[in-house]
């Protein structure tokens, strides 16, 4: 695209005033496009706004979608939606993604950002449910949540304030992704190599030995970056997540409570997948046993 | 300010690094200026960066901080930074705020931002602590959290991503707020007349009985405008929050579910406040016991 673009998730068929006054602010800024993305249960014909009809996004699949379940056609919808998008990105065709909703639409846009986009790249949800527990939706991802305070059920003053601060975010956001992806094009020729990685998880009591072993490896081995993970669940997600994603190029697994959470029924688990990441891409790492007996 | 201008709030002993960078960030987009307040427990003396000293913050309190328990300190800079940030949001010194943090640093730039600031001004944290339980931090209020994937001790590039992110979108809102107030002085002499509120609470089972409300109200009473809370504690907090900043008119309380969740120790109280401030401030409230019985 020849201006910074944002990509708008969008229930039209229940939130369409909101989302209209939404792309309306976005568009109002930092010469942003917007385009929409209808993921609505109930097609929108009616509005030239709609960039990305449903039936676009559906591929014009010929299921009957009026006689699914709702959580059926949730799961649809997310699965269309994902492979959409995400092929939208790898033709770069936008800078920053939003959406909105209540618990549905909340739970249909974060499922669609975390599948089909990458850490690092612009997510702005603003959502009924961001004030209580939003590990469902942010996951191990960088999805910003903004909280709409009143229910998205109607557009007034109070609302209308909160899009309007949503759309000169990811509009600003857009903006300086669409101007450094401009700048990086340019410069791509005398690139400087990549830093190389080192995962180290931590978690209250073996801070001090990671204390350690940061100071030795920033003094004898600097050219590594170090990333820490807080082993409270999201941060064990989120080091296998970028492992897979080729960022990590060694693992320091010194903090394994997270699988005594999940074998246990702890509260902070990562899931049946942590430890995994390492073995699959075939990365060096060390892991500790030291503390996998804590919850 | 003759520019739009973002708030940074920092614990400059801890982060200052990653501070730093989050600054840099701001300041390359959108003309923003930035003010940075040091809110760490030990003050930084050595950097010209720093806009809002430790002892200006504390108003050359000569307590000695140091001997202060963690939680006594916390509870002290919260209180005098809320005073501080409260008295230049006055005197429209800043347009957008952001801070950066772990679970303490997250605290206290939530506590400051709930208390000093009015629900619609930019609001943004990067927070070890978005995926998880954020009602603590966000309440019922409009702070826009971002999760910092990894841990907030060092930059690497996985962090410098979400920093730069984090930095565009609160300069792409205070640039917005910004431009929006000049256009409002200007505006000022022929403003509209502002439209009276209605809230009304809204929680699954009540919703048909709120669809006829709204339906009602929007045929025959077009000049409120309605808002609509979920009951979910956070939403009956909102509406009490926004009746004491004087935006409602009139209170529909047909959703009373969070009193009794407040007396047996559900979930989803809003604590002991609900259902004070429509009496407090002397609006007219009519109140439902039918759902007060649910938990």
């Amino acid at each position: 695209m020849s201006q910074p673009t944002v990509l708008l998730l969008g229930t039209c068929d229940s939130k369409l005033d909101e989302i209209l006054y939404l792309r309306a602010q976005i568009t109002s800024h930092f010469n942003c496009a917007v385009l929409l993305a209808d993921i609505g249960r109930t097609p929108n014909t009616s509005i030239p706004e709609i960039n990305f009809t449903h039936s676009k996004i559906l591929h014009d699949d010929p299921q009957d979608y009026s006689s699914f379940s709702r959580n059926d056609y949730i799961t649809h919808i997310i699965h269309h939606s994902t492979n959409f998008v995400r092929s939208l990105y790898q033709k770069h065709s936008f800078h920053g993604i939003i959406g909105l909703g209540g618990s549905g639409g909340t739970s249909i846009c974060a499922s669609i950002m975390r599948n089909a986009l990458p850490i690092g790249f612009p997510k702005l949800i603003i959502s009924t449910m961001a004030s209580g527990d939003t590990s469902p939706y942010v996951g191990e991802t960088d999805i910003t949540l903004m909280y709409s305070v009143v229910d998205i059920a109607g557009t007034n003053s109070i609302l209308k304030g909160i899009l309007s601060n949503a759309g000169s975010m990811i509009a600003g956001a857009a903006a300086a992704a669409y101007h450094k992806q401009a700048e990086q094009k340019d410069q791509d020729q005398d690139q400087e190599p990549q830093r190389k990685g080192i995962a180290i998880t931590m978690f209250g009591i073996t801070t001090p030995c990671i204390e350690h072993i940061t100071t030795y490896l920033h003094t004898h081995h600097p050219s590594y970056e170090l990333y820490i993970f807080h082993a409270t669940g999201s941060g064990g997600r989120a080091m296998e997540r970028l492992i897979r994603e080729r960022r990590i190029a060694g693992v320091l697994d010194i903090t394994t409570t997270e699988i005594a959470d999940h074998i246990c029924g702890g509260v902070l688990s990562a899931g049946p997948e942590r430890l995994s990441a390492a073995a699959e891409t075939g990365i060096p790492q060390i892991v500790s046993g030291e503390r996998a007996g804590e919850i």
